[in-house]
């Protein structure tokens, strides 16, 4: 396959980086949508209602998933997002050492991968053949995107002066993919032990904030 | 009035910490709910979805409020929030040197008056006053609680040590508030330009995740 080579791949992520998988899965829950390219100015708004996301990273070829719920915005742009991923985690280290991630924000149809992604290590298991989920190379991050998530942001560790303090990383978004037939993307948010939240309906007040 | 002594402020702070108010209003949109200590240990459920808060802080008497969505969760316990506030933020300045204040998490009921704080600045208005939200004294912070809410976590400034290249503060929450009457509450989450998701129907999956 094209995109299997050098000068493939390059050519095949820049023209539809959605368009193949490393693992395909004939039991996917819902056919690949070529996304599309997301405005860097508006990623604030995907981040700041605060979703469930998974984080995929890479290392020598190996990707992992980790769920989190501690991250925030920092700036609109460059978008930049602050995160905390406990040293615990088989992502702290792969992030730490290789700099670069993708956050991927899934709704709730993909609640029980979620969970099962928390509830699990990357040391012993491959995440995305044990959840059916559907690694896509990123454009610019060696990590990969996780097809099955409505959004998917490449990041870049641009700051790790609090890491050893508070495993916090501050992450700039390199790039952000959406699925454009996806209006109100039903994202959940974790309330503790297991419950979420849903995002229901949306409500539009005269705000002058950004 | 009993609250008006220093003695007595104690006295009635730690026995009725919400049976009082600065500014009493008629107006008001619900009665006061006697609220309840909250476990620091159970914080992470509150902040983590998400939610739009509003961020009271006081300085020589006179009080503010200012609407935030850039927070996180930082730590389990004690609780540890990271938040930016911008410093053009008239609250900048006041956390910066006093390093106490309030989260107050608002439900759907409060959009508007959510929203009007976050287009006005507390340099020229009380927005006490004007929005019709009652200020109660916090029993171990400066900043009054917004009784208005059905969550307020009493916090003060842990480390201060990004807040000059990011605004970025870290806050320790020593004590937290919430109603108890309302089990699933309706926060709203803002996603960019007035428009806010508000919390939808929650659901249950077996999580080992805290």
């Amino acid at each position: 396959m094209e995109r299997l080579t050098e000068v493939g791949k390059k050519i095949s992520r820049a023209a539809r980086p959605f368009g193949g998988s490393h693992f395909p899965d004939e039991d996917r829950w819902r056919p690949t949508v070529a996304k599309r390219l997301f405005p860097l100015s508006k990623v604030y708004g995907l981040l700041e209602p605060g979703p469930v996301v998974m984080v995929t990273t890479a290392l020598k070829g190996k990707s992992n998933i980790m769920t989190m719920s501690w991250h925030m915005m920092m700036e609109f742009e460059p978008p930049t997002v602050g995160c905390v991923i406990s040293n615990r985690n088989y992502s702290f280290e792969i992030l730490k050492s290789t700099k670069e991630c993708v956050i991927n924000i899934p709704t709730v149809e993909l609640a029980e991968k979620v969970v099962a992604c928390g509830n699990t290590s990357g040391r012993g298991v491959d995440k995305f053949e044990a959840f059916g989920l559907t690694p896509v190379p990123a454009s610019i991050v060696a990590a990969p995107l996780i097809d099955e998530c409505y959004a998917n942001l490449e990041c870049r560790v641009m700051d790790a002066g609090l890491v050893a303090k508070y495993n916090f990383f501050i992450l700039e978004v390199l790039k952000a993919w959406i699925d454009p037939t996806i209006k109100d993307p039903r994202t959940i948010h974790h309330r503790g032990r297991g419950a979420f939240i849903v995002a229901g309906e949306t409500i539009k007040l005269p705000s002058k904030m950004k």
